[in-house]
């Protein structure tokens, strides 16, 4: 296998964010119908806990900003170790507990689930990994995501097709969302993938750099932490993920000439402004600002730019994250990486 | 003023670093006796909602890991921006909300903690800055925390002061934990202050370098997190804070030779043989695993190591971030950043 990935066409990692489009559709197509079951799942709750690690974790963090702020519900993020490692007993009725996992397969993902059944929660799997497969098979109900076999270690066309699977459960727990801006986000995603943006002046950026901070406010907040997972994995980089509120708080420090800053943003809704104004504090000091998505008022503010598809603020996650996987694969490549194999990763991860 | 800092004697930092045993004295005395009443607070809820931004943040990571653990109630993490910009309406009825800042005054956490109790939740502050703060006022009851002014722009002794009043909270809920240990909590980090180890080795190794990954798990993540945010603000370090099981699942790729991890583990408790497990992981890497705490099994696994106060592991990351502190300190000055005043923060951050 060529270092670079690239000596017999294009590395897999390219193949798969090129396959997103249908993997959407097919999932799409099988998971809207079921959100009426989700509702009845849901219906004795009132909160929803996520469990999830790594890539899912970003995912997500999609979900928990969707649903607190369009489905009326508290959501967010466990601790698998509280139930793993600690064996705390917890009360979770009324809790609506969702496991994510590509594979299905994580055996610390598999026992979280569990352990929140045995506490009182309703559980509901997000998987890739089929019906049978174990998370699948530990939960009262699974939305099974049809991306397909993902053969690369970073994790591209499973990640869209599980915001997607969030999406639905919004819908199901009652978001009065249009799911017809749903079955409409993989033409805009196709569309995107079929007249590619030049990459080189950010790619050219990055590869001069040793650490970036990536950043993001609300449902933009998960594309940018799935971003700068992505650009730690395949890319070596010291991707700092950051929301835009603690970017301020804090680390702001440590943006300067040779620590640029990547920020996406929806094309509108209430975060695209502030997002706006952080992308001028940064060329302000005089570091690089590359912007995703946020349109025109975005890419004025930026040093370079790439467009997201037209979605609403809802979705631009599942949109916003495609230029971050171009821009990640390019790189690899002019870093002599192999995207497809980074080194340190397989593909399932285990944890204890 | 020098560049240095140092230049008039110790550093603010340095001198409210060693504050803390009495800063911590003073909050524990006032506090302890106010467990009951906490309690009757939370009466009739059956989950925790922190509310919080940067460093407060990190201690709110310590509140819910130590509430899930050993209290029996769910607690998470709010995103202010479901309040503040998406301006959503969700049921809190049988949440407790505990909003954290320092200075009681940033605007954010003030208006996420009234919109809580607005969407049914109980609502508690804890602050340093008073019982007259804004954050204070509108909270039904106040922790404040007696650390007195803090200058140096990096939290320390507003920091482990809140984790005091967090173990307090616990131990209101009815977590079965002595309160004697936590009395006993400050004259433990007051040894460790009266006989530093000797930093030079680890400070020496992170100079060399321009990233970092600092990790723990449990009751220690949230000292490493806190760790990573005091090496990007007052080093400009590209510190990446990740949970031990984020670090496998991905972006273990990014610790190599010239990117070093630091470790944190308490010296006993059911996660140490795991953050052992990943120190040794790091060496055999060929990366340096610079290690705080976890007594002797740790520092044989480490390249570099400083002891942390002998503390019972759900008080752990209260006299574990004291070496982070004091590394960051010298690191700082030996990088000729002055440790007091990081360029491009002060000490109330607001964000919208």
């Amino acid at each position: 296998m060529s270092q670079e990935g690239n000596g017999a066409g294009p590395s897999l990692m390219r193949q798969e964010i090129g396959q997103q489009p249908e993997a959407l559709r097919a999932t799409i197509g099988a998971l809207l119908p079921r959100r009426e079951e989700v509702g009845r799942l849901a219906a004795d709750t009132k909160a929803v806990l996520f469990i999830a690690r790594g890539t899912s974790d970003n995912a997500a963090v999609y979900g928990s900003y969707l649903i607190q702020a369009h489905a009326g519900r508290l959501a967010s993020l466990a601790s698998p170790s509280i139930a793993t490692t600690y064996k705390a007993r917890i009360d979770l009725t009324g809790v609506l507990a969702v496991g994510l996992s590509q594979s299905g397969r994580t055996e610390e993902i598999v026992e979280t689930l569990t352990w929140a059944g045995s506490c009182g929660a309703r559980t509901l799997a997000i998987t890739n990994g089929g019906s049978a497969s174990p998370l699948a098979e530990a939960a009262e109900m699974a939305l099974v995501t049809e991306a397909g076999t993902e053969q690369a270690v970073p994790a591209t066309k499973t990640f869209t097709t599980a915001l997607a699977a969030l999406a639905v459960l919004a819908l199901g727990l009652g978001a009065p969302l249009d799911p017809g801006e749903l079955l409409a986000a993989p033409d805009a995603i196709e569309e995107l993938l079929a007249s590619p943006a030049d990459l080189d002046p950010i790619v050219d950026g990055l590869a001069k750099v040793a650490g970036v901070v990536v950043s993001g406010r609300g449902m933009a907040y998960a594309a940018a932490l799935e971003l700068a997972i992505k650009l730690k994995e395949a890319c070596y980089l010291h991707a700092m993920g950051l929301s835009y509120a603690d970017l301020l708080h804090g680390p702001i420090a440590v943006v300067d000439a040779q620590t640029p800053a990547i920020v996406l943003a929806a094309d509108s809704g209430p975060t695209l402004a502030g997002t706006v104004d952080l992308a001028r504090r940064v060329t302000g000091a005089g570091a690089s600002a590359f912007g995703i998505g946020g349109g025109q008022a975005l890419a004025t503010a930026c040093s370079a730019w790439l467009p997201g598809p037209p979605l609403p603020e809802w979705l631009a996650p599942i949109g916003l994250i495609v230029p971050g996987q171009l821009l990640t694969e390019a790189l690899a490549r002019k870093l002599g990486i192999n995207p497809d194999h980074p080194r340190g990763l397989s593909k399932v991860t285990q944890t204890d």
